[in-house]
């Protein structure tokens, strides 16, 4: 979809009907042949190359973008294709060798019709119902949005014909990814319906063309396959709310004791702190609470596991529900993570920081001190940051193996040991810096103003208690017990006589 | 191809007879067995392994490397092969199970014949011809340059054996993918040639291998594929294009400003600025240009469509080429956008950087003032900061969305909400972080020296208007009738009468 | 695999059973039939739904998770599915529309049968032998370490029942990627197996699970089938090796040098160095050795090409090993210098470096000297930065195309372009950096300590080499000469008759 890739779709193909697949090469074959209506009788051979006898005709309800787009990656297939249109001589530039006719005209001819046609159109199909049927109906629409109607649109189809074979199937691809090939994106082809048959066909089809099937069933699931192309980041939107609600929570919490703080018991205006310096307090905090999100519910799975003495009970909704979303968990606390690090390797360019530097060695000079070099400071200040920068590049590596093109390349023990046991080092090292930047001042009383713990206190609860569980369960008798019942063993009550199921 | 990844490819696949797919565990199995000659009566069982009666027999002209290597693969696969050379007796190491003879009697034996020979030699082909009548010949060969012959290879091929059926295939796979199995690299294979049934064996043989197969049409086309090996990032020359005059352009425009400005007129050398501080400079405005480039199109395609009335009459052939290297365009503004990242964090390790300070430190204790810290300055300052660091975190977002296999995951909606929503804020953030750079040096005379504005209000125009016309569009009366229009409304002209095609 | 990611992996794929697949909508649609048992003879279609006539029965043994992610996918593709189960009467929850009986039932009915059971329990095999008679079975079984026993499992299944045709298949398949469509990861299915006609069932039977197959021949590839699960990073371990080895020296060269050396001759206590310091004088060291030893080995293939006259010859076994993990070398080398990057942004941040600013400006101002500004101090100390970070830019760039979605892409020009010519361009840019770095020190005594060369020097050794190698073979008359050989040309001895091959 390089039409679409960083802009706005414009809605319209404009290279659809008139360039062969021309993969930039920046010079398209253009051709100018303007489609010539076709009566049933006469024959199809797009002039000048006399196609082979046995090149299946196919029907194709409607000359919209995707119509045309389809149409001619069939004929490049291989295909003979013949349009239907309402209004046969006005319908536009079609792709060369394709016919044109009216629907009943046209669905007579092929086996196979493709009605790329809106749902709301669809009355026309009642009456070009006796041409339909027995034959194979690919309704490849979309809506605009979920719920518009209390059926999905291929088994409304149904209904309309039902002496036809409904098939749902290339609703997912897109008229540029078809004129682009399958090397582009979005390959998948989802395939529904009730008829083998049929659906067999229309496998062949989109195999043909270079896409990928996947089987999703009965008619009854192409509601949602309708709603793929619709959806918008639904595994996304459990974490970013977290996300969201820790970034308003800790936000507003650092702004009281900050900001507000000073202003009220110092009468200082330090608002300006807002934009760099809280936000670099928020972000690190917020990271590591997600990043620690996501092995919390891995250990109270074991937990669980551990005091049911079997892997066989479902685990309760939210538990399942919070594990499905560790991946995006993980990926926002990297987000968060890479705005800190961008955030702290400015500060020594800030006007603020500047002027505060200059302040302080002004003041020495003027009050003619000496400042004596603490080796411990130096200690503990660097390796805050090497632990930080470490966690950070360990970081960097589980966002890059959770690309899929990665991760798809690493066998499953490879896949397992970056995720559990590097991000488990992650989560440690990221834990560590943060211990380490508190340092002494956990025990200093002047660090709780009005009472309440810093930020970064706050955010080390969770990292701890998940690394102490953790911790507990990596300890050799707890370890082999869960090892054992993840294998499939069973303790089946006070009996004790586990049994081992044939397969894990 | 890890042979060739992080280096040079050094033009021979050393373990391509020896090793089965021994997928790096470092212990390739290697057979010793050097192929044997047989006669074309001989039984043509590879030793100590009965084949089963129905294994397909191929024969391959050309004992090269990607014939052995796809002749080891499909012998793997189920095949049995035999090898056509010039000099049997002396054609090297084969697969172990492979036979090797004269042309003349390996090509009475199969019904495919895989011609992997340069062009240079198809001379030879002529004397075969014979036996070769009704065979379907595979042509894997690509040139070395585009533009060699007037003809294609495969065209030319099937001039000099008319009465076989000539497919181009497997030019885009290399000996080591076939080596590696398809898990590697480059598994798709570009089908074209003018027999369907010829077609559909090659088709067959591809899926075999575990290779994904795209029909490109007639053997017309195969000038097309044989050119794909050869591409070097066509998509990608008009935006270097634009990226390197952009880059000398403001280069220049910059050196004379600042550089050449301080020699003349104040007599001082800064051109060590040159290095540093003058490429930052030039890096964001080009980066900042370039991004409102991909999103400029976009407007200006809206512009026309809502002034033509219909998203059916194509675009100016400027503006197509343009929108389909908006990927491009994109890609390159991040790269010159981490450059800038990367030197601004940079300034506080710089010597200048680290004397100015120091200069200026040592002159207000000499004059023994006292600097006045101005919230202001600090507050826009740290605003500046903080909209940069948030505009770049975006833009890296999507940049990792364009990852093919990034953006093959997304459904249509939320490619689109990335691309063009998080899109304009983007632009929009990085064109605030100038607007905040500039504050209120827009107004200073100073400013302009030689009369000319400096680099970024130069770079504010361009996303300026991108960003007012965008707005214009989202205004909810224009937002509408474009939303129609694409959707596949027409305007037909002053009687009005709109008519809605069928398909969008 | 969304719940193993970024998490550790519990063993029990909770969702399994009770979901259809819902792609994460939130809304999973929960079955909660229990299947019934059914007796042989009874009618298999599941209530509700009348199956199809010609829906292929396949047989499952073995009830656990993978068994159950299986059977629901066969389900939804449109198979039917009985399982065979040691206690048919208590198996747990199984997919909706399957039946479940004992093994000899089950075996009974249908022609294929997927065997999910360990390897421990295939003792049970041999009961149901006689029913097993000519039917395909399919192994789809793991070893949780490698080397357990003699043989593969799908060998020792061969063993126990002779009359049947074992085929491996699905065992890097997980039960979590069948649960949610091949879109997530590891749809790759290598089979293998010695009767040609029951791999071809196997092959329909995953190709309509929407899996990719990859043919591995005779039942004899088993093992190397089996392993791959079990593989942990194989190509990376030569890598991690030599990194490991490179750091260790360099950093207990450097302690010595810099922090013991300190200690001993002017009784210092700078150890604190360790943790930021030294760790950024070690990092870009290796980063730069193992960058130029992804080049070297290429180099030296040439040098063994232009000497034997022939590419024809195998390389010897190290430099075959060496040339196959230059990737890895290459993102191992990009993660070194990543670090690098960070530590030197980190640099103004830091105590020691603000101490020791603030120490300067103060002497600067007590002895009331006035520091003299530097042009070509300025010069080299800012082409120095200028250099690193381009240099860093391109080698973001080569790990970029390293990733598996990008470099699938590119063309084999495009890719040998980048790794090659844009490979050896950051080796030269990381060089001159390093060299840059050394400036006016590499002539001055002080340098030496202890008579040591400080680490940049010992760095600089291998890429120089590198890149004076590769300048003389990019020589006119060295490059044709290797072109040649490359193209497949010979030269044979003395006698200079040189021969051309058929294809290279």
């Amino acid at each position: 979809m390089p039409y679409m890739v960083w802009g706005q779709n414009v809605g319209y193909i404009t290279t659809a009907v008139s360039q062969s697949v021309s993969q930039g090469n920046g010079e398209p074959h253009t051709h100018c042949a303007m489609s010539t209506e076709v009566k049933p009788g006469m024959s199809l051979c797009p002039l000048g190359m006399e196609p082979p006898p046995e090149r299946e005709l196919l029907c194709i309800f409607g000359t919209g973008d995707l119509g045309r787009s389809l149409g001619q990656r069939l004929l490049q297939t291989g295909y003979r294709v013949v349009y239907g249109s309402r209004r046969p001589h006005s319908c536009g530039p079609l792709p060369p060798g394709a016919q044109v006719m009216s629907h009943t005209e046209a669905a007579q001819l092929a086996a196979v019709v493709i009605v790329c046609v809106h749902r709301e159109h669809y009355d026309f199909m009642e009456e070009v119902a006796p041409q339909l049927k027995g034959k194979v109906l690919v309704d490849v629409s979309n809506n605009s949005k979920k719920g518009l109607y209390p059926e999905s649109n291929a088994e409304f189809l149904q209904s309309l014909i039902p002496a036809a074979s409904v098939v749902k199937a290339f609703n997912t691809v897109s008229a540029w990814s078809l004129q682009n090939g399958p090397s582009d994106a979005h390959r998948q082809v989802f395939l529904c319906g009730d008829k083998a048959e049929a659906k067999q066909k229309v496998r062949e089809l989109a195999t043909r063309l270079g896409l990928s099937v996947l089987d999703r069933g009965s008619l009854s699931a192409a509601r949602e396959v309708e709603d793929f192309p619709l959806q918008l980041f639904p595994e996304w939107r459990l974490p970013l709310c977290i996300a969201t609600g820790l970034t308003g929570f800790f936000f507003f919490y650092l702004l009281i004791r900050d900001i507000i703080y000073a202003y009220v018991e110092q009468d200082k205006d330090i608002s300006f702190r807002i934009m760099v310096s809280l936000a670099n307090k928020v972000f690190p905090i917020v990271s590591l609470i997600m990043l620690s999100l996501c092995y919390l519910p891995g250990v109270m799975a074991a937990i669980l596991q551990l005091y049911r003495g079997t892997k066989y009970r479902r685990f309760p909704d939210w538990l399942d529900h919070w594990m499905l979303c560790r991946k995006q968990l993980g990926l926002l606390a990297l987000g968060f993570a890479f705005l800190h690090v961008l955030y702290t390797l400015l500060i020594p360019i800030r006007y603020y920081v500047r002027y505060k530097i200059r302040e302080y060695t002004v003041l020495q000079i003027r009050e003619n001190k000496t400042e004596v070099f603490d080796t411990t400071t130096a200690w503990y200040t660097d390796s805050y940051f090497s632990v930080g920068i470490l966690g950070f590049a360990l970081y960097i590596l589980l966002g890059i193996t959770s690309l899929p093109s990665v991760s798809n390349a690493l066998s499953w023990r490879e896949f397992s040991f970056v995720q559990s046991k590097l991000g488990h080092l992650t989560l440690l090292l990221c834990t560590l810096h943060t211990y380490l930047y508190g340092w002494n001042r956990f025990l200093n009383p002047s660090t709780y103003k009005w009472w309440t713990p810093p930020g970064y206190m706050l955010c080390l609860v969770v990292p701890s208690v998940v690394l102490v569980l953790k911790l507990l369960m990596v300890l050799p008798c707890v370890d082999r017990s869960l090892g054992r019942i993840r294998q499939g063993w069973e303790r089946t009550g006070p009996e004790g006589e586990g049994t081992k199921p044939l397969m894990a």
